[in-house]
């Protein structure tokens, strides 16, 4: 049986919110994979690997899983009616909706966070409330049918979690073994809560101007949602 | 000061064997990356995501570091003269040679392994000694300037163990916490060792053919190096 698994490509997509998931999804019994564009071909991520838009958002078949990525460019397609249409159209077929990253804010703009435990990435965590949704500070956060990972490399854990949820435990832990994942980072860097307080402030400056901005669209947004 | 960094791009990449590294590499002061293959343009991964290369072997300029990732497609390259030359003319100028997962074997192939400690992929982790390397079993291993990460997901290791090297661990603990790379694999099954007997034992069944093809390529690239 096919299973037909979706994932948005914008441009300044954060590639690895899309293809760890995508790595680990693929190794799902009957996945057809579908990169989701505004026309198939190519798109440049914010660190200028160029991916490859399978279909657009008209051509695009029913999903059964839905899958919203993040990154920089999520500020434009929080403001496409076409993005939007297309989420709100898919979203009551698919059997699972999800995100990794910033990719929350997306199904939040659309509505359909409302209600519903999530999660995203660290630094974007606060602008999750405002558009309805229950702040839930974990890697992976299911409500439902509505699975939400974490920042960027949580889409790893995200996917393994999904599977599991579809094909099994073993069916997981297969492709866990195939990719070798057994992670052991260099540094315990990883989270606001292990970082040394340095490079948390590092790193919170550097982003400070692009977290208010995103701030201010959220608010516009919300707004918008009449939240 | 730009920093040249190329990654290997060919078909049926293993493509979070690439991503991974490149997100995280990305991050580096400088970093100029390339993807090169055999022409600028659309190269399809094993899973049928397809990236971009950026350069050609031709026309790729000396690279600071030059990293092989792995996949099915490594068993084309190995016999690849226009590769195996590519790699042998880059690496006496490059800073770093290095590979993650499989990509080893193509490092191997052009004879850059030759009396040096490195690893690969548990499954293919028995192909190193043929090719004259030093087998080590561990996530990441450093000889000299030769860099080699184990399979697929340990490209994300390799790659911050790298950035600490070249730019000091703040700059890898600032990219680490950007990515929030504090995993949380939902199973312990990322390893053989860890792996439950019968997940392993599926994988390794599974896999077979493509191991014992593997092993009479490897014996054959073996006996042209004159090891």
């Amino acid at each position: 049986m096919t299973l037909n698994i979706g994932l948005l490509l914008f441009p300044d997509v954060q590639q690895l919110d899309l293809t760890g998931p995508y790595e680990v999804l693929a190794g799902l019994p009957g996945a057809q994979m579908h990169l989701v564009a505004a026309e198939a071909g190519p798109v440049r991520a914010s660190t200028g690997l160029t991916l490859t838009a399978t279909t657009d958002y008209a051509s695009c078949p029913q999903l059964d899983i839905l899958c919203v990525p993040g990154g920089a460019g999520i500020a434009a397609l929080m403001r496409d009616a076409t993005v939007l249409d297309f989420l709100r159209r898919q979203a009551p077929g698919a059997r699972y909706v999800t995100s990794v990253c910033t990719g929350a804010l997306v199904l939040g703009a659309a509505g359909l966070l409302r209600g519903k435990r999530a999660t995203t990435h660290w630094n974007a965590h606060h602008l999750l409330a405002p558009l309805g949704a229950i702040p839930v500070q974990a890697r992976v956060v299911r409500d439902g049918n509505l699975f939400t990972g974490g920042g960027v490399t949580a889409g790893i854990d995200f996917a393994l979690t999904l599977v599991a949820e579809i094909a099994g435990p073993e069916a997981a832990q297969s492709i866990q073994l195939g990719l070798e994942y057994a992670p052991a980072p260099p540094f315990e860097a990883g989270s606001p809560e292990t970082a040394p307080p340095a490079i948390l402030a590092g790193v919170r400056d550097k982003t400070a101007a692009n977290r208010k901005a995103r701030e201010a669209l959220v608010a516009e947004v919300a707004k918008g949602l009449g939240l």
